[in-house]
């Protein structure tokens, strides 16, 4: 490869790859196997384009998608933290951090910029983008493990008011998907696989 | 879940999660598994992004960013045919076409044409978008064969005009894309990793 920018542009295409061996706690339909993270990313960036529609402000499009697509990217490094292990999520914004400085540096310098700032607005979730982009964040596992009659909640014992915190984020983005997911919530803990 | 439009929607997303499990030729980074559909589209999508600089024509990048995340759910009923495989792809239309009808009337009727006429727009392969992805699902199995040097042409025994013709559908969506895959596969042929 003579075209020294492409070549950079590879270099981070292929090393984002990994993010299909990132394994995260969801398990896909009908429970066969954990989630990676480039499905998940793939699954939310979906549902971005699908439920746009709900999102309590208007937001750019193409630009909460590739969001969406690589909000994981720096678990290539630090690794994926479950939302209700407290221990795993201690030190885990420095080992962010440093995976983000060198992941998008394998880009050419502008490009590799634009990504990171990207990447940072998500993670400070103020903008209408970040806001939806985390709703769907939330989303994407809820209604996969409501459809696996709450598995994974089960099998890590997890309470009401850990996912009602969790879930509560999305309200941020999406009035609307916000009070969905709380019925979802509570039919989980009625059917006892959220424990009260 | 009483709002029957949202429940549509979430019918869909159910569905398409069936991506996960379908496994294409080509193998992940270091060839330790196949890829899946999900992956691949996430890697497609990433890369109309990265490297929408290259594209013969302005293109909308919302839209070809979700004709790439979907441009596959048909292989949930109908499989994937491998691109050099004559006999799997025989019929392969028909199925497409009923999987297409099917799946994509899970969704609230209007955004279920909407997304039905996106896939038929990569399919015909006229427009700027369905070109430009297009460009981007020959390049993301050849940067991945070419990283592994090239097990899976290797495996299947393909030659270097069967690489070579899908290549060059890359030329309608980026005259730089296909020049510099031409330069991958000419070395892939010195190392023998295509059969000349």
């Amino acid at each position: 490869m003579d075209n020294e920018r492409l070549k950079k542009q590879i270099d981070f295409i292929l090393e984002i790859d990994k993010e299909k061996n990132i394994l995260r706690q969801t398990h896909i339909t009908d429970y066969v196997r954990r989630e990676n993270d480039a499905e998940h990313a793939w699954h939310m960036a979906v549902m971005v384009w699908l439920l746009k529609e709900y999102a309590n402000r208007d937001f750019d499009l193409a630009k909460a998608m590739m969001m969406a697509l690589i909000h994981d990217v720096v678990e290539i490094d630090a690794g994926d933290a479950y939302a209700y292990d407290e221990k795993a999520l201690e030190h885990q914004k420095e080992r962010e951090d440093a995976a983000a400085k060198r992941i998008f540096a394998l880009l050419p310098q502008e490009q590799g910029e634009e990504l990171k700032a990207l990447f940072y607005e998500f993670e400070e979730n103020k903008t209408p983008e970040a806001q939806f982009v985390h709703a769907m964040d939330n989303f994407q596992p809820l209604l996969l493990n409501d459809s696996n009659n709450g598995g994974d909640w089960r099998s890590h014992g997890v309470c009401y008011n850990q996912v009602y915190n969790r879930q509560k984020g999305s309200e941020k983005g999406s009035e609307f998907i916000w009070q969905e997911s709380q019925k979802i919530v509570e039919q989980n803990v009625k059917k006892g696989n959220i424990k009260p």
